[in-house]
């Protein structure tokens, strides 16, 4: 028997554990070009929150009573496509769950990168890696000598952004909430930290850690810190537009304060998506685990043990529980 | 004596006539290289707005005591610049006023375009239509059939807006206030005109005229209109950000509900300034040249007669009294 996590009901606002249910179901028969696949890690990431509602977005939304989707690094367990053998590590969409038959098309072999362990491929050079990547250099346009403000910067894409930004000669300015956090962003490398639990208005703290405004801002908040964002912006500044975690789970408006400065400082903001860069993904590769043999980007994963605790891990996303990329170890 | 409208007092919220103080003064000599102008036509701008606060802008403030600029076009009364002779219609930035001693490096000569007239480098072949041209074709990068939507179709971008996309194979959704209004906008080639003084909320309004979505939002107003905006936005949708009328009075932050759809939308949004393209304006002279010399750009000015409505004129802009090109004859 195979275990799996089902999307029992939707949620309104902040999701609880009442919203998943825990299912045992039978494995169908390996057909011809499918693989059977036991998951060693699980990602959970904000991204999901949006596919719990019943709304049209860039991914279809969950199903109830179905199992819930994310990215899983496994191990082939069997497999009639003769692409992949027994033992193969792999990285596939069919997470939520211990074992799965999926189709062999749908599966990536992991390339061995000197340094890079499985379950990097679900974080640095995976979903969240690339996402740090792709925002800066292209929704960005992110390039050495930038002043960036990055949100979120003790999670999971905000720590890889740090870091490139550093790599690439910028200056870094990241905001976390609480000291532990704020002194996990300064140990990555940012030469100014933002703890926006402090009570200090974010348009006052942005005003002391980047006295000559910034040029690119990383957004993986909205709200507050966008529109501190846009206060402090200099002129021909870029806005990469990757995340609004504080809207995710509230059907309230956000209000902006500073929004109209889009005009007089000429900002662009952009959004993006990661899997608008596929075909980039072997440069992406080649850059970032280059980065991570070398050191200058490390993993920090928050890992949280057994498929039992998978919600559990994925609701900690929403209260700060995580620092750098959370993962599941089955 | 010359007369001009000086800023009396900085307003808070909506101007009033109380912002303005008449004043008569002598003119200064005329020095090597200063020219004595009469002006002939007045622009009044929404952006001037801005100006009457005391806060580092793209342009600086406007000084208390001091007379008001904005474009206007003049002619030469004397002069010490041998670049000008008396009788050459100018264009320059000392409005507000009925004559003025300026520096020659200061004034432009209108070149002669077939059916074009002087007032018209106020408006479709100055600061409104240049602003209509370079936030179509650089900041949204708008091309053949694209889906458009303009905010405030019937003030002077706005209708600019309209006619420069038709005439470049788009179909136009324009807003505007009003059933008269509506009218013209129709009458300028748009395909479809939503009245947002209907009382039908704008994201509704939009659905219908737009069924399958935008490409483009060209935006003069913020608040409601920029919301139905990112509602309706397809993928990669750009928007150029040029005016938000709506929010040049007011205090209050703006309200967004759609906002999170730059995301999966993976919308680019460009802030601009007409100043900036200074470069580009040969090309663009001749290009606009040509669309009015052949009737696909017309100019719909309204026209406001005596230097002493000037202020009135300027007012009439938050209250939606121009259609078109609001100009001040003296």
């Amino acid at each position: 028997m195979a275990r799996a996590w089902n999307l029992k009901s939707r949620p309104s606002g902040l999701p609880t554990a009442d919203n998943f249910e825990f299912a045992e179901t039978s494995l169908p028969e390996l057909t011809e070009g499918s693989v059977h696949v036991r998951n060693r890690w699980l990602s959970v990431d904000p991204y999901m929150r949006g596919r719990m509602n019943d709304v049209k977005s860039y991914v279809p939304p969950f199903q109830i009573g179905q199992p819930l989707e994310g990215g899983a690094v496994g191990e082939v367990v069997e497999s009639r496509d003769p692409a992949f053998q027994p033992g193969d590590t792999v990285l596939h969409m069919a997470g939520w769950r211990d074992e799965a038959v999926v189709p062999g098309k749908s599966l990536n072999k992991l390339p061995p990168i000197p340094g890079v362990q499985p379950q990097d491929f679900l974080g640095n050079l995976g979903v969240t890696g690339g996402t740090a990547w792709f925002g800066l250099f292209d929704a960005a346009q992110a390039k050495e000598g930038d002043t960036l403000f990055v949100s979120a910067a003790a999670g999971a894409v905000g720590s890889a952004v740090v870091q490139i930004a550093k790599a690439h000669g910028m200056t870094v300015i990241g905001s976390a909430r609480g000291a532990d956090k704020c002194e996990f962003v300064r140990s990555l490398g940012a030469d100014a930290v933002i703890d926006y639990k402090s009570g200090t208005p974010l348009v006052k703290a942005l005003a002391e850690a980047a006295p000559k405004g910034i040029d690119v801002y990383f957004d993986n908040v909205g709200g507050d810190h966008l529109d501190a964002a846009f206060a402090h912006a200099r002129q021909n500044a870029r806005f990469a537009i990757c995340g609004m975690i504080d809207s995710y789970n509230s059907a309230e408006p956000m209000a902006f304060r500073y929004i109209m400065r889009i005009i007089a400082m000429r900002i662009m903001l952009k959004g993006f998506i990661y899997t608008d860069y596929m075909p980039q993904m072997g440069e992406f590769f080649q850059k970032m685990g280059a980065l991570m043999a070398s050191g200058q980007v490390k993993s920090r994963d928050t890992i949280v043990e057994g498929l039992e605790k998978t919600p559990e891990a994925f609701l900690g996303l929403f209260s700060g529980k995580n620092t750098g990329k959370m993962l599941v170890k089955l």
